[in-house]
C-alpha cells in the first residue's frame, strides 16, 4: 500500500537525503486518497523524466494550506525518486543573507544538478524563498527573475531534471505568473474527516470511543496542527500525563482535547 | 495562587534572567483571571515543550493594547519555565542601528539557543523590531522574512525552543502573516473594572471608600496608564504629598484622582 | 504670579541653558490661563519625576498651531526644571546631516542623560527631526523607530528623565503611532481675545485707546505672528517710526496697523 | 512545401546557430497555415533588409500565448535567413546578473552585429529581458531604455540588421512603448483543432481512430503543452509503456490520454 | 517714481550684484501699480530687519505665474536694500550635482550670510532649486528639509538677515508647507492691459495708433512672453526688420505682430 | 521652393553636421505646406537669435506623432542655420549609460555651446533622454532637472543659443512642466492624403494611375511608416522585385501594396 510503497524505496546513493529526511520529523503516516494519488502520479513524472528524449525538464508545484504536508510529501518524492542528485533549496539555509547571494546559492544547486545525469531539486516554501510578504505586496524580483528563468532552462544535452516546488501561496505565485512556469501543479488538501481519522487511528492516543467525534472535530484540519493539537491534549489538564499516553499506556481525555482546540482554533 | 506562583519558581542557572526582570520594575501583582489563565497556559505549553519528541519547536503570541502588560507576563513566564537559556530579544538594545546588523544580532541569539537543550526566546514587541510604521505601512523586510524563517525552523536534533513573542499592532502582524506562523496566540487584556479593584486593593493608596468608585472609573483601562495615573494623583494639587501616600500614611485624593484621570485621558 | 515664577527659579548648575535661552528670544510675557496652566501641570510632572520610585520615565508632548509659543514654553520648563542635565534636540544643530548621523545625535543625548540623576530633554520639532513633508507623506523611518524606542526605554536604575516634544503637526505623529508613546500631551492654543490684549497691554505699543480693537482683531492669532505684525506696524507707512515706538515716546497707528495685518494674513 | 523549406536551407557559416538549434529540440513540425504565413514573411522581410538601401534596420516582433512556439520559429528564421552574423539574446544567459551587466551584454551583441555585413538578432522572451514581473508591474527600466534605443538605433553605413523579438506578454510591452518600436509584429497562435491534426499524425502516437478525438481535445492548445501531455499519457498509466511507444510499437491509451489532458489542464 | 527709485540706490559696496544684475537683462522698466506696490512694501521690510531688535529674521516669498518678472524684483530688492551681504541662489549654479552637494552650497550661502551684521539672500526657483517635478510628485526632501530649517533658524547674535523666495508653484510649495515658512508672501501678477500699456510706451516699438490694440492683446500676458513677442514681431514676416525697429526708425507691423501672438499662445 | 531652399544653404564650416546628415537617411523631399511652414518659422527664430540683444536663448519644442519627421526636420534647421556650433545630443550616443554620465555629456554640450557666438543644439526625443516609460510613470528627474535648468539658463554675455527639442510623447513632457519651458512649440504633421501624395510622386515607384488610391490609403500615416511600407510592397509577394523598381523599370503592384499596408496597420 501507499505507506509501504514510501518505504520501501532505498535511498539512491550520493544523494544527500539527511535535509529531505528532517522534512518528516513524524514519520510518514497515511493521510487518505488524496494525498495518496499526488504521490503515486508524482512518482510516474519522475519515471517520464527518466525515460523521455524530448523533455529533459519537468516541473512540478506542490501548492496548499498552511501546514498539509506539502514540504513532506515533495521530500518523500525526492527521497524515493533514486535520483543520483536530490536536494532542497530552503530559506532555512539562507536566513538574513542578501538576495543576490540566495540568488547565488540557488543557482548553483541548479549547475551541480545539471552536471549529474539525473537530478531532483525541492524548491520548498517558495514564497519564503522570493522574501515575500502580502503588504505590498513586496518580493525579491532578482529572485524571482533567477527562478523564473532556471524553471524554464533547459539541463544540458544528455542531463534530466525534476523540479518540485512547495507554496501555500499559491495566488501570489499565479499574480506574478509563476504557475505557468510549472509544468504540473498538485493541490494538496487539508484533512478531511474520513483523513484525520484514519490517521488517528494509526497514532493510537485516542480510546476508540473517542476517534469518531475527535475526527469529525479535526474536519478541513492541516496535518501539522493536528499534530500541534494531539501533543497539547496529551499533556492533560494540569500537565504530566503526556509520557503514559505516548506509551499507550493512557487515552487522550476527549473532553480536554476540545478544550485544546477551542485555544488552538479560535485566534486563527 | 497565582501571584505566589509567579514567586516560587526559582531562576535556572545559567539563565540571564537580569534583562528579563527589567521589564516589571513594579513587581507582578495579580490583574485578575484572564490574565492568570494566560499565565498558566503558558506554563503548560512550557512543559510540552520539554516532554515532547515530535514538536521540539513551539511558538506563542501575546498580543493586546499597549501597556496591557504583555511584556512583564513574557518575561514572567520566560523566568519561570526554569530552562537553561532564556532571553529577551529588544528594539531597545538595537537602537539605531542598521537593520541588517539587527538582523545578525537577532539571528546570534537563535544560534545560541540552538546549542541549548531547552530554551526561551522572548521576540518583544514585534513590530518594533519590524521598524513598522502604520503610514505606508513600512517595515523592515529583511528583519520580517528573517523573523518568519526563524519562526518556522526546528533546531537541531535534541534541542528544543519556545518562543513568545508580544505584540501591540496583531493587525498588522496578520497582514503580513505572521500570524500564521504562531503556534498559538493569547489576547492579553485591559483591566476591568473587577481587575483594577484587585489591582488598586494591592497598592493601596486609595481610602476604603474610594476604591470602588476609582475601580470603575479605571474600567477598560490598560495597567501602564493605570500606573502612570496613580502616580500623578499621588503628587497631589499642589505638589509634596506623594511620600506620605506611597508610605501609607496618607490616601489619593479622590478628586484630585479624577482631574488627572481627565487630563490623561482626554486627550488619547 | 506666573510670569514671575518663570523667572524666579535660578537655572541649575551644570544644565548648558544657553540653548534654550535662544528659543526665548522676546522674554516670556503672559499668555493668558490656558498657558499658565499647561506651564503649572508641565512642573508637577517634573516633580512627579524627582520623586517617583516605579515611573523613572515621563514624556510629555506640546502640540499646537505653528507659532503658538510651544518651543518657548518647552524651553522655559526645561529651564525651570532645575534638573541636573537639561538639553534641546533641535534641527536646527543638524542641517544637512545624513539621518543617520542624527540619529546617532539624538542616541548621544539621550546616553548623556542617562548618566545624570535628573535630566530633561526637549524634543524640538519632532515633524522637522523626523523630516517629514505632507507629500506622500515621507518622512524618516531611522529616525523615527529611534525616537519610539528612546521614548519607551527606561533610564538604567537610578536615573530618571522628562521628555519634553513639541510639534504643530500633531495629527501626522499620531497617524504613526508616535502620540501614544507620551504619557501626556497639552494642546498649546493661539491667542484668544483676552490673551491678545493681555499680552499688548505688556508690550505698551498701542494708545489705550486702540488697544481693545486691535486685540479683537487678533482673536485666534499665534503669538509668533502677533510679533511679526507688531515690527512691521510699528515701522509706519513710511518707515523709521519704529524707535521712538519701541521707545514708548510713540504708538503704532491703528489704522496703518490694520494694513498690516490685511498683508499678514491674506496669503496665509 | 514549409517544412521541408525550413531544413533545406543550409546555415550560414560564421553563424554560432547552436544556441538556436537548442530553441528547437523537438525538431521543427508543421504546425498549421496561420504558422507558415508568418515564416514565410518574416522570410521576405529577410530579403528586404539585404536588398534596401534607405532601410538598414527592420524590426519585427513574434508575440503569443506561452508555449506557442514562438522561440522556435524566431531560431529557424535566424538559422534560414542564411545572414553572416545569427545570434539570440536570451535570459538564459545572464541569470542572476545585475541589470547593468546583462544591459553590457546586450549592447556587446548589437556592436559585434554592427561590425557584419548582415546580421539577426533573436531578442528571445523580451519581459524576461526586462525582469518583467506584473505585480507592481516592476522591470528594469535601464535594460528597457536600453533595448528602446537599440530597436531604433540605425546600424553605421553599408551595414544591415533585423531583429526579431518575442513575446508572451505583448499587453505589457505595448504599455510600455514597445511594440511601436517594432516595424511589423505577427501574433504566433495555439494550435486550432486542424493544427493539431497535422501535428498528431506527424508525431505518429494515437491508433488512427483516436487522433481525431485526441486533435479536437487539444484545440485551443500551445504545442508546448501538446508535447508534454502526450509524453505523460505515452507513460501509461501504470508508467513504463513510454519506450514502445515511442519505438512505434504501441499507440498511446486514449483513454488514459484524457486522463492526463484532466490532470494538466484543470490547474492553468 | 518707481522706476527712479530702483536706480538711484548705489549698490553696497562688497555685495557681489553681479549675479543678481544678469536677472533684469532688459533693465527695469515700470510693470503697474501692483508690482510697485510690491518693491515698496518688500523694501520697508528690508528697514524693518535693519532696525528690528527681536525679528533678526524675516523670510518673504514672490509667487507668481512663470515669466511674471519675479526673479528680476528679488534681485532688484536685493540690490537697492544695501545690504552688505547680497546673494542669490539658484539653480544654475548646481545644474547635475548631487542633492547633498547642493544642500553643502546652500547651507555655506547662509553661513557666510550669518557673519554679516546685515543679509539678503534670493532663493530663486524654489522648485527648482527642490528639483520639483508635478509627476509623483518627486522633490528632494533632503534640500525641502534643509530649507525649511534655513528659513526658520534665527542668525546668530547681533546678526540680521533678509530671505527672499521666488517661485511660481507656489501651491506645490503650499503643499509641502513651504509657504507657512515665509514671514510674508506676495504674489506678482502677470500684466494687466494696463500695465501692459504702460511697458509697450516705454518699449516703443509700436506706432502710437497701435499701442493700444496691442496692449489689448496682451492682457494677462507674463512680460517674458511680451518680450519674446516683440522680438518676433520685430524680425518682420520675412526676416531683417528687427534693427530698424530697434533704432526708432521703423514700427512694428501690428498685423504681422498678431500673428505672432496667434504662434506664441496657441501651443500653451 | 521649400525643397531646394533646404539644399542651397551651404553648412557653416566648424560645425560637425555629419550627425545631422545621418538623421535624413531618404534625403529630404517636399511633405506638404504645414511641414513647411514650420521650417520657415524656425529659419525666421534662428536669424532672430541672431540679431537680438535682449534674448540670447530661444528654445523651440518640434513634437508630433512618432515617425512624423521631427527629428529630420531639426536636423535640417540646425544644419540649414548656418551656426558656428551645431551639435546633436541622441540617447543613441548614450546607450547604457548611467544617468549621471548622461547628465555630464549634456551638460558638457551646452558648456561648449557657450563658447560660441552663435550656437544650435538638438535635444533629439526628450523623452528617451530622460528615460521614459509610461508605465509609472519613470524617467530620470536628475536629467529632467538638468534639461529644465539649462531650457531656461542665458547663455554668458555676448553667447547665443537656438534650442531645438523634438519629442512624440508631448502630453508626458507636459505633465513634468517641461513644454512651459520652451519658448515656442510646433506640433510636425503626419500626412495628409494631399502630403502623400506629393511624397508619392517624388519617390515615383507607383504607376500613374495607382497613385492617387495609394495616396488615399496612406492618410494619416507618418512618413517612417511610409517608406517602410513601399520598400515592403517594392519587394513584391515572391520576393526579387525590388531592384527593378528602385531603378525605375517596374511599379509596384498596387494589389500587393494594399496587402502589405494590412499587415503593417492591422497590429499598431
Ligand atoms: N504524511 C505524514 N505523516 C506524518 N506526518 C506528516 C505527514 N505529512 C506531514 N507531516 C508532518 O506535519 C507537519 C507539517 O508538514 P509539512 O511541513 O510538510 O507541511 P507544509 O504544508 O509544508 O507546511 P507549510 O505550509 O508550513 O510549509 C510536519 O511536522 C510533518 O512532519
Ligand atoms: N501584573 C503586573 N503587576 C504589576 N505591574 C505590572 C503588571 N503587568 C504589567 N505591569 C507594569 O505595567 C507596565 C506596562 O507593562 P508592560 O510593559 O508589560 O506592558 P506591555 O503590554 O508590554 O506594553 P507595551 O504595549 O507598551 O509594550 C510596566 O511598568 C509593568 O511593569
Ligand atoms: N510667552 C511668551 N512671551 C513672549 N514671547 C513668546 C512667548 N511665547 C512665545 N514667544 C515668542 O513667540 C515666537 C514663537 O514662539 P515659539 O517659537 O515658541 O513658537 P512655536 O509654537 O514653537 O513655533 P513653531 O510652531 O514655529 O515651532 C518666538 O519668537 C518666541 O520667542
Ligand atoms: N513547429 C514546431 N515543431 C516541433 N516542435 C515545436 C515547434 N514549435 C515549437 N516546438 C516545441 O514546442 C516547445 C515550445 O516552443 P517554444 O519554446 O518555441 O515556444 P514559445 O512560444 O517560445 O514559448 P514561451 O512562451 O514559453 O517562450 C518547444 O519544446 C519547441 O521545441
Ligand atoms: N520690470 C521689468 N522691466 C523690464 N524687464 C523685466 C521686468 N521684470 C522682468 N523683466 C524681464 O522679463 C523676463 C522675465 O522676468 P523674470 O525672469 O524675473 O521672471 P520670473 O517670474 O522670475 O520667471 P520664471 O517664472 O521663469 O522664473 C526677464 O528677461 C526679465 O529681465
Ligand atoms: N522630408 C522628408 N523627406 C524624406 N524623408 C524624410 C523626411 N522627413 C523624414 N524622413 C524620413 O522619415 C523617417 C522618419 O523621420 P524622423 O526620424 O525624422 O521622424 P521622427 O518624427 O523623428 O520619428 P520618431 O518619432 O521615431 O523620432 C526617417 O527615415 C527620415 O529620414
Ligand atoms: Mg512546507
Ligand atoms: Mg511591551
Ligand atoms: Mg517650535
Ligand atoms: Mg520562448
Ligand atoms: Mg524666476
Ligand atoms: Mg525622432
Amino acid at each position: 500500500d501507499f505507506l509501504n510503497a514510501l518505504h520501501e524505496v532505498i535511498p539512491a546513493f550520493g544523494a544527500s537525503t539527511d535535509d529531505l529526511e528532517r522534512c518528516r520529523l513524524h514519520g510518514m503516516v497515511e493521510c487518505g486518497d488524496r494525498h495518496k494519488h499526488i504521490y503515486q502520479r508524482a512518482m510516474l513524472v519522475a519515471e517520464q523524466v527518466k525515460v523521455s528524449k524530448g523533455s529533459p525538464l519537468v516541473t512540478c508545484l506542490l501548492e496548499g494550506y498552511r501546514g498539509s504536508g506539502k514540504t513532506a510529501l515533495a521530500a518523500t518524492i525526492g527521497i524515493d525518486s533514486d535520483f543520483a542528485y536530490v536536494k532542497i533549496i530552503s530559506a532555512e539555509t539562507m536566513i538574513g543573507l542578501h538576495e543576490s547571494t540566495k540568488c547565488n546559492q540557488i543557482i548553483k544547486v541548479f549547475e551541480d544538478a545539471y552536471k549529474s545525469p539525473l537530478s531532483v531539486i525541492v524548491l520548498d516554501d517558495i514564497e519564503r524563498l522570493l522574501e515575500y510578504v502580502p503588504i505590498g505586496p513586496r518580493f525579491s524580483n532578482l529572485i524571482s527573475q533567477t527562478l523564473l528563468v532556471l524553471l524554464k532552462k533547459l539541463p544540458p544535452k544528455g542531463k534530466k531534471l525534476m523540479v518540485i516546488g512547495t507554496t501555500s501561496e499559491v495566488d501570489f505565485l499565479d499574480s506574478i505568473g509563476f504557475c505557468n512556469n510549472f509544468s504540473i501543479t498538485y493541490n494538496v488538501p487539508t484533512l478531511s474527516t474520513n483523513d484525520a481519522k484514519k490517521v488517528l487511528e494509526q497514532l493510537n492516543v485516542f480510546a476508540d470511543d473517542d476517534i469518531d467525534s475527535a475526527a469529525e472535530a479535526l474536519d478541513n484540519m492541516p496535518i501539522k496542527k493536528l499534530y500541534m493539537l494531539i501533543e497539547m491534549a496529551a499533556q492533560g489538564a494540569q500537565g504530566g500525563s503526556a509520557e503514559a499516553i505516548y506509551a499507550g499506556k493512557e487515552k487522550i481525555n476527549i473532553s480536554h482535547f476540545f478544550d485544546c482546540l477551542g485555544d488552538v482554533v479560535r485566534l486563527i
